[in-house]
Formats: structure tokens, C-alpha cells, sequence
């Protein structure tokens, strides 16, 4: 069965619609992704800091739930059957499992920064590739980005020091 | 009197800004129109799935009764007095009355998605309109369109097939 | 198709049931034409007490988007199907649109204390007029009456002086 | 021991302010039954409508629960004792069990509004009754009447089709 | 200053809105003299039973406040400006002080209890005379009577035997 | 129609399943007429500790109407159809109509005492039966009995002295 | 009977304490009678800024119901009973009705500011009595205070013009 | 990096408590499937009872995202840490990705029915390797049966005629 | 290792600010001790007035509980180290266990009733003798003291007969 | 006066009821000091994460205060007044007052760790002897270990490293 | 020590994140001192329509407020320090301070509305600077300015005339 | 035009009120210049500690700009014009901006507690002035001092070690 549908929404010719909710399938890949790593991190974390970074994660892991959500949603408002299931994100991704274990929270904040830069890279790409011709899905992937580059700098703060260097 | 203040929004020319007000009217006569209609059918909808689809449309009058708000308020902001009048609707709209009285859900949900694939066109159209001269307009109009969209989703997701056909 | 059912509220007659939803749809069509002019008002209201008059007109609107919601589950209630659309209530009603647009509170409130004059008499005719056959719309009606004067007194406190003269 | 006290609500005499009282025991018995039937249906329906039908239930559960304490404390306040008591209830009343077990929700619509048709009539059997001698007990009931008769038009409204005749 | 505005609500002859106005003075000054005397015996009762009792009071004496504001408001609806000043009150009234000062809870509910029996035939007796020309105020007062008499009864029960004797 | 479904929960047979539902049959049914009795208790109270014992009474027929539901919605998950009705409870019960009308505090938490007695002891007993077959049943008895023996405490505490002994 | 008991707060000598009792009655008095006062204006505003103070009296008049409540419970901890009723403030008071009715709305902000003049004074007056023998009571002035002339300063500021002058 | 902590709770063994933990994971990994797949279902879930079945998945969806919170969280508490990895997830699990894809609510409705079948057997299988060692994790698993077999009934009660068989 | 840190709060000598800290610690203690006492009163209290008393506790408790984290955080800022330990509290109180186990409502209100008076003199005491070096902390003293003395008089007035003696 | 009613919970013999009790009065001294010693940790707890531990502690104080409460009412229910006074808490107790005074957060951790090994041990000692007796008690138990393992977890994150050990 | 940090947001370079980041300081300080001037005059402004204007302003205060927290966490996030010191400021600021002191409320809107033209166009000329290279920035800006804007008109509606010109 | 009023609190001659005003326009100032420095901490602030400092800071500013609010509208009240800009704050302050931009949590509280100290002690200052002649303002000091004096408990204890020295 076909996942495409026979319509797309209002204004954008169906092939662009499609295309668009194509674009999006990766993006809500890495964010069901996203928010498993987090949940892994948050049982992970062990040390001094464990309190802070262990409740710091949620309300993230609550935000990207959400992401998930209108990006599927999205997806399907454009005509295209949506895919979150862990089979398919696993046999698609272009990256893998999340590294740590039971580690310390500097390494797991460590860890988290670069999955961070890896995900938003591809959220700006999108942007630009999607901007010219739905601004309602721009729109939807800017308001992401710039929570994901907010949290990831509660993630640098906690690495940087005095001179703002990544240590 | 004139419904033109002397007075726009900072950084627009007086003439550009009552432009992209003038450009919100309709939006505005549409929106009133809308919130009419789906209490209508709110009213109005029988059968076997009688209750989810009574309850479906109410948050969604609560959005489109702000949105009207916003528009309305836009106008007034960008220096040009809103109508919010029926009389004056019903006078300027390019449309007519919804064409359904007591009906069963589904011909209900038909009709409710044709008059969004309406509304939607013509809100897309407007942003391509403003976008150049007012990104603070635009957003405004980018932002109703997705809810727009998304809830018009709601809809089709009643009518479609597996196959993503519209019955 | 017609628009009365083949039943009404037990312990009426289908005649009388129907009679009696058939006097709601005039008050229903008031009703949907003040929450109009009532946001119409708030958004074109000026001058140095703007602010006051501006918020104290939506928990108003609030109140009378209710009374529609109530006269119109009513009529369905007593088996007869509702109109809340634009074009029916432009053509059936018997007043024309609120006269204002923009201008100062003090011009506002005096317009909108003649609508609710002539919004109350309305409904107190129709409470005398049901008040015989069915105490339940009757009740409906007084309670809306109720808060609807109280509102008129609110208007009218604004332009009344200390002997009680409307200026 | 009497179920009389040898007072009643100040501006009524004795007598009358209990034989209002009597006449609230029955309504009294049918809010009760009421209540559990609804229970009954809400956990005993099935097929491919079943949760909007179990949920629209459950608020209306509340509401007839409410019914039955303000009827017997009405009646308390008249200065009779009210009876809640199950084996008393299934003793007095003139109607029998609620005749569905599982069913589909269609089955269980019919047979709640035939329900519904017997204890409104009751209830506005009683207003005529009551409504002379007692405006508060009348106002009770008249209110509790309102509510009944709305959600048997939500119990109507999944039986009907678009020409209003309940199928 | 005369005390009548030269208005009353729309319906009603100025000369009955403003007669309906001045049966409601007294009921106002009941009210206002009832949420003293309630604090004062909140403040005074004492013995085993004194929690029980002193917290029962609060809510009623924020209702009757409320029934207070109501009166007020409707009268000056009709165009009659109200009188809530305590040496009105007492100039005015028909009835002495509170009997009690500190005193155990049954003496408290006893002269409660007389206070609600004069109060309430009062109610009722506006009730009779208001009724026929005006329903809006009369529902007014038949909604304050009869959370007056629920109260009555809250303080009977703890007065009352078995029996339904008041000891 | 049978009450027995052709299915009963994953992991036991359906045998086993439907004899563990049979079990809960005559829980539910003291379940609903405990809040039966519970209510008319709170009715009927009379007595200087009335407001104490009158209050205390509605949180746990809030609790007890929950114990119904979780009782019927898990005979409808283990397969069979659970019967919440007054006559089939009256029919099927083993004990009577709880004995007393109005009546002062202490005669009325003594009948109480009297009534949770047989309850504990049949929920225990259940407990017993229930226990080797499915602890999910056992744990929601479990959990019941807790709440029930706690309230009991609190009826009991009305009706001790010092030296522990109920009065 | 005696208003006062045999007993005051540990740490004072019984007639020292309740000499401070006695001194906070006639403070009860007065914030018994605002509240009144406060409500009649809130009753009686009238003019085009109308609806700021009506709602601006409101939560005032929460707050000093709150005072009252304070002083008398603070009385009866000292150990003598307050008068909380309306012929006994009459009786005492040094001043006698608010003098304003139906009045624009500058008429009665003077009329306020007078009031509060004379009770501020008072309780300052007090606080300087007070607070050498129970630091306890002398905050509790403190505190009312500090809000009566925060209010003040409400009621001034409609008052002043640009060079602090009250017009 | 051993998973094994040099520890585990008080009162157990380090062996036993590592055993149990280990025991959880595959637990966690089903928690995890299982609300992908549900969220997966209600993105593309369509026909005209979507938006009851659309609605109804949420709720449940928490509550599993929650349960397999306890569950990571159970397992850390034992000393071993948890895998939440999507990578892991799938080289470990017995079973494949949910089948369906966009499709009526029936169609998913039956598969879901399937899948809890599968998870319920093996939390009930747990349940009962873990009773004897670890009352605390026994509990645990019994809670979140409960409510895996409470929402399998909502499921089925859609799919089930009045004689209890599932379509 | 020194209970004195080499600090104390701004404006104040290091040794007064510690003399200040110490004369709090009993207080401390005296909070700790009563949180505890209340509880098991709340706990034991039996008899027909129970449920008043024992929900009257609870309140109580919670502020005393608070009481003593404002005095142990204010020793803390002081720069002294707060103990909060039951063996520490027991070795250096000067007084015994409260004396009550199950006992009815009256017994157990005298006895905290004297257990009242010892707290209030000593909290007297303290702000006596605090009050000319620290008034931040005086303050502190008069707050709690305000809300003892007012339950005390809770506690008195269940006690106390019209004539305003303990019996 | 016994410490023993002549009463416990219907089903268990009154000797096994009291016994059972008897077994939970250590169980509540346990979590009346242990409230006590987190507070102190709360309050006495220094250095670079002071913040985040401090924080932590107050939710599972709160939790312990809840433990206490359940565990004496459960003696009352069983017919055995319970014992929360400091004086016999310490007289019975198997341990000493908690160590540490001001210190830092890991030192702190440490000694919290080390008090719930010996509380958890107890608890599961008291499951394994209750068990077999009375299953709501065992609930109640089972209820509380998870938690306080759970905390225990919380304080074993801060000490372990990456390799699970505690440092 | 330098304000720009070694990293930027992913998918820009260093040295266009921390231009942008520049950029936004001088947005920051404008925000930082509206706060302060919006207080200023919620402060100082006077005459009859005090309290409407009084109270608009605070809630725009809070909302700038979040605008300076906003601008000055996408700095950081951009890598650069963010200044928000009242000296820098002051320094580098291009206006100066509010102009009016004590004075009635048209004064005040006046020199507002002044206020806003200024802030309104130096944030339009950001998003034209900013929007080409970082759309997550332009949006926070557009975000901004649309309630700016907004609020301006609130502003100008008390300074307009029904020909919407401001006086 | 005078920043002083014609009028003061009554109870006080204008001169004193006026000086006692112009007592508290440093604190004023002190009170912004330190909401604006706490938030430059919240966004410099970095390391392994950062989300702990980072979200204790907030409540804090909370609390300061409520101070702020507190001593403008009592010097208002006291009939002196509060100043509250940018400019002239920084000209009148004796301090110099705070001297820190991004930094590692330790140097900030470092930082913070010397600022702390520096208010603290004119706080007291103004406390000691202001006392003799006005209570009312001297209370509102207090309650601020109680509060900054623990919240610089706060950063010491980050600061401190075991034996009370701050590092």
C-alpha cells in the first residue's frame, strides 16, 4: 500500500507536498532517536553532579517527544504515512546507537554535544532546502532549532570554562 | 470618517503598512465566517459517531475565534479600523452560506473540508502577498495556516482510505 | 429535508415542542450577531479610557458566545435544526449592523446600550410568550436576561451622572 | 420512628412542605436507579464505537449523582427523611432493570433513551405538581430537567439521520 | 440627590422597575446584617464541638455576601441606587441585634436558626410579590432562598433528634 | 446471550479467567450498595457532631464508587460482563438494607462499624480465593481492603474510649 | 456574662492582655464599616471611568474583610469576646455614615481618601499603644497598615495632578 | 565496562539483585517498542472513528513511557544498568516492527490486540520468575499488568459483539 | 569540628550573630519536639468529636514543621550549625514526652493546650531578649509566636464554656 | 491504660492484628527519625553542590513524613495506639542520632547511604514476617521499600563512577 | 578575557554566530532599560484614569522581561557573553533616560509611544540585517517585534481620535 | 517640577514622610541594579555546576524585582516620585558595575556573596534610621533583609567547607 496519499495541502501541488513530508521522514527518525538517548542518559548519569543533569534532561525529553509528534503530524497533514517505528529508524539512520553506559555526567554531557551538532546540522539543511516552498514546515523546523541550539548550550555551559573553551 | 489612521507600524511607510492591513480583511471576514459555521455543524451533525465529531470542533472554533482576534487586532495596529460586522461579511465575502443543515458526520466532515481547502489557498496566497514587506504579518499568517492545516488534516483522516484516498 | 425531527422533549407535544424551538432561532440569531458587534467594538474603540472599556467587553463575549451555544442545543434538544450561519441571520433578522466603527468609548457605549435594549425586550417577549408551555426554555431565557441586563447596567454606569441621567 | 420532623422550610405549613417532600422520594428512586444503569451500560458496551459512547457516559454519571444528593437533601430540608437504600428503591419503584447486558452501542443508545423518556416525563409531571407551592423545589427540578433532556438530545443524536427520525 | 435614576431595564415601565428595586432594599440589608452576625458567631462560639462549628460558618457567610453583591447590583440595574451603610441598616431595619455573644455551639445554632426562619419567610414573601412582574429578579431570589434553607437545615440537623424533634 | 466472552487476559486460561471475574461478581455488587448506604447515612444524620460525621462521609463514597468501577471494568477485561444493576444486587445480595433512617451520630457510625465488618471480611476472603490465580486481582483487593479498614478506623476512633473499647 | 474569659496569651499578665484586646475593638468596628462603605461605593460609582474602580474596590474589600477577621480572632486569643454586629459598631463608632451615593467617580475617590485618612490614624494610633506590651498584636497593625496606606496611594494617585497636588 | 554495579539493594544479594535486574531489561525494551508503535498507530490511524481511536492512544502512550521509566529506573536501583538504545532495542528484542501502516482503526485496533497479548504473557511470565526473589519489582510489574490489561479490554471492546466474540 | 562558622550575617559582629544563632537552637528543638507531639495526638485522639480534631491537627503541623526549617535555615545564615537530631533533642530539652496515649478529644486539647503555654512563654522570652541585637530574626520569633498564640486559641476554645473558663 | 484495643481488623484474630502491629511500631520510630536526619542533612549540607543535594532532600522528606503517617494509622487500624513521641523513640531505638554535622555534600551522601542500607534491611525483615499474615500491611510495606530504594539510588548515583563502584 | 566563545551554533561559522550575537547586544540593553522605564512610569503616573494604565503595564513588563532572557540566552547560545550590567548600558546606549518624572496618565502614553517608534525600528532593522543568515535569530525577532507592536497599539488606541489621529 | 507631593501617610508630618522616602530611593536603586546583575550571572555563568546556579538564581530575581516594586510604591505612597532609570541609578550609585562576565560558578558566587554583603549591611542601615519614625516602612526593610540574608546563606554554603570557612 502505497504510503503516499491522493492529496497534499491546499496551495502546494501534490509532488511538492509529498516531497516535503519526505524530507521530514529523517528528521522524525532522529528525533525518536533523540529522545530515547536522552531517557538512556538520564539512567545512566552517575557522580557528584548526578542530580542536576538527571533532571535536566526531562523537560528536553518532554520537548522532543513533542517534536516527534508534529513532525509526524506534519508528514501526515502533507499526504504522506508517517514511519516511527524502531526497526525502520534503526535500518535508515545514518548514525549509530548513542556511546556511553554508566558514565560520569561530564562525558555524558561530552556525548550529548555531539549528537547535538549532528541534529542540528541536519535541521538547518532542512530548513534550506524546505524554505523556498513550504513556509508552514520552515516555520515548524526553525521553532525546533532554536530549542535544540538552547538546550545544547545548557549542555556547553556545563563543559565550557571561563574563556569559553569546550573542555 | 476614514478607516485609515495617520499613523502604521514603525518602519513601514504609512501607504505600505494600510496595504498589508487592507490585505487582512478578508482573512478577517473568513475567519468570523468559519467559527459560524463549524458551531453550525456542531449543531447540526447526527449519527453513529455523533459525540466525536461534536466534540472535535469545539477547540478548534476556540482557535479560529482567536485568530479572527489576532487579524482584527493586526489591522488595528497597522493603522486601519477591522470590521468584524455580518452585515459587511456577507456583503464583501466571494463565497456563500455552508450547504449543510441536519446532516450525518461524514457529510458533514466533506463539506468542512472543502470550505479549509478554501481558506487555506487563500491564507497561503496572502503570505506570498505580504511576506515581502511585513515578516511580522507573515508569521502571524504562517502560524494560522498550520493549525489550519493540521485541523484539516483531523478532517481527511475521517474520510481516507488505507490507500490515502478521500472517499 | 425538513428541519424539525419526529420527536421533541417528553411531556410535549411534537407541535408545541417544535413551536417553541422555532421562537429560539430569532433569539439565536441575536445572539451570534452581539458577540459580533462585540468584538467589532473592542478592537475599534479609542481614546484616553481605552483600556478599561477594551477589556471589560470580551468576558461579555465569553458570556454571550454561551447564550448562542445554549439556544441552539435547546432547539436541537426540542427536535428542530438550528441555523448559525451568516447569510441566514443577515437575511432574517430584523435590525442592521451596529453603526459604529471606529470612534471613542463614550460613542461605543452608547451604541451598544441601544443594542441591548432592544436584545432584552426580545427576550423578554419570548419568555413571556414560552413561559406558559415549557418551564425549561423559560429558565434558559431569564438567566440569560439576567446577566444581559446586568451588563446594560455596567454600560450604562459609564454614562449615567450622579442623578442617574443617561448623558 | 417517624419519617416526618416536626418542622418544614419557613413560609410553608407542615403539611404542605411534606407532601412536597413525599413527592421528591420517587425522583429520589429514578436519579438513583439512574446512576447505576448508566454505570452499568458505560462497562457493558462494545463495537467499533465504543469509546466515545464509554466516555460520554461518565460526565453524566456525575451529574445524576448530583441530582439524587440535591433531591434528598431538598428533602431533608422539608423535614422528611429521604431514603437512598437499594432494597427500598427496587421495593417502590414502577419500572424494572435496565435490559441490556453487552451490547453494541447503537442497542444501548436505544434502550437509554427510553430511559430517559419515562424520567423526564416524571420530572415534568412533578414541576406541575410541585410548582405552585414550592418555587424552590420547583426551580430544582426544573434545572435538573434542563440537563437531562440535553443529554438525551446527545443519546438522539447518534440514533438519528439527517431527516431527524430516530432509526 | 434623588435615589431613582430616570431608566430602569427595558421591558418593565420605569415606575415598576424602580418599585421591584425598592422591595429589594430590605432583602440587601438582611443580607449585609446576615454576614456580620455570621462572623460575629464564628468568632464566639466555643466548647467541644467549636471547630466543627466555627468552619461550617465561613462558607455561608461568603455566600451571603455574594447574595448581597447580587441585590445591590440588580437594584441599581433598575435604577435605584442601593444603600449598604451600616447606619442605614440599623435605622432601617425590622429587627434587632445577634442575641449572642460567647456562647457553646447549640445556643450559637439555636439563635442561628431563628435568625434564618425570619429571613427566609421575608425571601419567600418578596418571592410572591416580585413574581408576577418581574421573573428575573424573582429567580434571583428563589436561587438565594434556597441556599438559605439547605443552610437551615445544616444547622437544624445538628439541633435535631431521632425523632425529628428540634431539641 | 452469554455473559462469558470467548477471550479472557493474556496468561491465564479462559476457565481460570472467568472464575476469578464470577469472584468480583458479588464485590461489585456490595461495592454499589455501600455507596448507596454511605449516601443515605449522609442524609439522615442528626445530632450536634452532625457537620463532622455528615463531611467525613462524602470522600469515601467518592473512593467506595471508584472500588465499583475498578471491580466491573476488571470483570470486563478478564471476559464476562459484570452486572451493576439494582435489582439483579438486591436479587443476588446476602445481607439487607442497611437498618437505620434518621438518627443520631453515634447510632448511625455503630450501624457503619456493623456494615464494614461483613465487607472486610469478605474482601479478605476473596483476597484468599483470588490470590494463587491471578495477583493482578489480588493486589486491586489488596488495595480496597486498605482503604476500607482505614475508614473503619475512622468510625471506630468515634466510638472508642480510652481503654480502646468500642462504646 | 462577662466578655472576658480567664485566661490570655502566656507571657502577658491577664489584664494586660486584655487591655490590649479591648483596644483592637474599636479597630474591628472600623474595618467592619469600610468593608460596608467600600462595597456601597463599589455599588454607587457612576461616569465614563467607571468600570476601573468598581473593580479596583474589590479585592481592597477582600483584604479588609481579611483585617476584621484578623482583629477579632486576635481578641478572642487574648481572651475577650469581639462585637462583630451592626447596632453595636453604630452604637460606638466616632464617625458616622459614608456620605456619598449615587456619585461620579472623582466624588467618591475623595470621599475614600477622607476615610482612609481618619483610619490610618487610628491604627497608627494603636500601633503607638500596642507596642510596648505584645510585639504580636502591634505587627498585625503594622501589617494592615502598610496595606490600608499602599491602597491609599491607589486612591490619591486619581486624585494628584503632575505636581503631587490632590485636586 | 561491566552493566554491574558493585552493589544492590539492601537485603538481597548482589547476585540475586543483578539477576532480577537483568530480567527487567527485556521488559524495558518492550515498554520502549511499545510506545513508539502506539504513537506510530496514532499518526496513522484513519476512517471515520479516527479521531475517538486517534485520542484514546495518548493517555495510554504516558503511562507506557512511564512504566518504562520504572523500569530503567528498577534496574539502576538494582545495580545494573539499562539499555534504552533503539540500536540495542532491536538486535535484542524477540519480535519485529508493528505491521501496520497507514489503515482503518479496526485494522489497527486488531493488530494492537496483538501486541499486547504478546507483552502482557511475558510481563505475567516475570512476574512469576521474580515473585519469590523481589516482592518490591513483583509489585512493580503486577501495577503496570493491571493497566496493560485494562487498556487491551478498551481495545477489545471495540473489536467484540454482544456475545463477547472478537471480530 | 566547630558548630561556628567564621561568618555571620552583614552588619552584625560575628559573636553576636552566633549568640543570636545559639538562642535559637532550643527553639529549634521546641518545634521539632511539638511537630512530633501534634502527631501523635492526631494519631490517639478517640471519641464521638474525633474526626475535628484529628483534621484540625494537620494544618498545625505543616506550619510548625515550617517553623522549624525558618529557624534551623536562620541559625544556618547566622553561621551556626542547626542540630535537628532526636538524640540531641531528648538530651538537652527541659521537659518530658507529651503525657497523653489513646485518649478522648478533651483530654488531648488540655493537654496540648499546656503544652501551648510552656512554647508561647519561651518564644516570648526569645524575642525579649533577641529583639535589641537582631530584629530580622525578632521578626521572625513574632510571626510564629502570632500563629501558636491563635491555635492556642483553637485549642481554648473547644475548651472553654460562655463564661470564658477552661474546664 | 493498654496500649491494646479490644478490637482489629475484621478477618484476623485480634492476637495475630496486634501482633502485626506491634511488629510496625519500630517501622515508624524508623521514619520519625529518619524525617528528622534528612532535615538536618538539608540544612547542614555545604559546598560546590550544595544546591542540587539540598533541593533533593526536601520531596523525599515529605515522602518519609507520609510513610510514618500510614504506618501509625495502620497500628491504630489494627487496634494498637501508636507511639511518635521523640523521648520513646529514642529510648527504643537499635541506632544512634545521625553523624554528620556541617559538611559536604559527598560526606553527607555517604552517611545517608549507609542509614537506608540498615532501614531497607529492616523493612524487607518486617515484609518476610507480615507476609504471611495480613497482605494489606505487607502492601503497605512493599509500597514504602520501593520508594526508599528508589532515594537510595538518587544518593548512590552521586558516590558511584563509571564502573558502578562507590566511592 | 574574551567576550566570544571557541564554538558557535551548529551549521554556522564561528565568525557569522558571533556576528550575529553582536548584533543582538544593543536589542538586549533596549529591552533591559524598557523594563526599567515601563516600572518608572507604572510608578510615577497619575490622575483619573490612574489605575487602567497602571495596571496595562505590567503585564508587558513581564513580557519584556522575557524578551531581555530571550535575546541574552541566544547570544550565549552563539557563543558570545551577554552584557546586562546597568553601567555597560548606560554607556553604550544611544538614548537617553524616560523623560517624564510624576505625571497623568497622556503624558506618560505619549512619551511611551515615543519610546516604542524608536525600539520598534531598530528591531525591524535587526531582522533585515539578521534574517539572511540565521533564520533561528530573524524569528526571535519577528516573535518580539509583533508584540512590541502590538502593545504600541494598546498605546497609541488612548491617544487616537475616532479619525485615528493621534492627539 | 518637585518630586515631592503636597501630602504624606497621615499619622506623619510631610517632612518626616518625605525624609523616610528619600531614606528608601537608594534602596530602590540598589534593589534594580541587583535584578539586573543576577540575571548577567544566569547567563554567564559556566562549568560542571552550571544548571544548579543557574536555576537558583531565578526565584531570587523573582523576589528582587518584588523588592523593588515594594520600596517605589512605598516612597510613592509617602509622596516622593520614585525613580527608576537606567541613567540616573548609575549616577547616583556608589558602586560600580558587577565585576564579573563569563565565569565558572564558583567566581560568580564569589562574587555574589560580596555583593550580598555590600546590601545587606544598608539595608540594616536603613533599618536603624528609619525605625524610630516610621514602622511601617521599617517592617517592609525587614521582611526584604530576612530574605536577602538567606539567600546569601545559599551561596555560602556553596562556598563554605566542613568547618564553616569560606573558600
Amino acid at each position: 500500500m502505497s504510503r503516499k496519499a491522493s492529496f497534499t495541502v491546499p496551495g502546494l501541488t501534490e509532488e511538492t507536498g509529498h516531497q516535503v513530508a519526505e524530507a521530514l521522514q529523517l528528521r522524525l527518525h532522529a528525533m525518536n532517536d533523540l529522545q530515547l538517548a536522552l531517557k538512556h542518559a538520564h539512567w545512566n548519569v552517575v557522580g557528584p553532579s548526578f542530580i542536576g543533569v538527571h533532571e535536566m534532561l526531562d523537560p528536553q525529553i518532554e520537548l522532543v517527544r513533542g517534536f516527534a509528534d508534529e513532525l509526524a503530524e506534519r508528514m501526515a497533514t502533507l499526504g504522506v504515512s508517517p514511519s516511527g517505528l524502531s526497526g525502520d529508524l534503526v535500518a535508515n539512520r545514518s548514525w549509530g546507537d548513542y556511546p556511553e553506559g554508566r558514565a560520569d555526567t561530564q562525558t555524558h554531557l561530552r556525548a550529548i554535544n555531539d549528537v547535538y551538532t549532528g541534529i542540528i546540522e541536519d535541521h538547518r539543511a532542512a530548513i534550506a532546502k524546505i524554505g523556498d516552498v513550504d513556509p508552514v514546515s520552515e516555520d515548524l523546523l526553525i521553532g525546533q532549532t532554536a530549542e535544540l541550539e538552547k538546550f545544547q548550550w545548557f549542555v556547553r555551559a556545563h563543559l565550557e570554562n571561563g574563556s569559553g573553551e569546550i573542555k
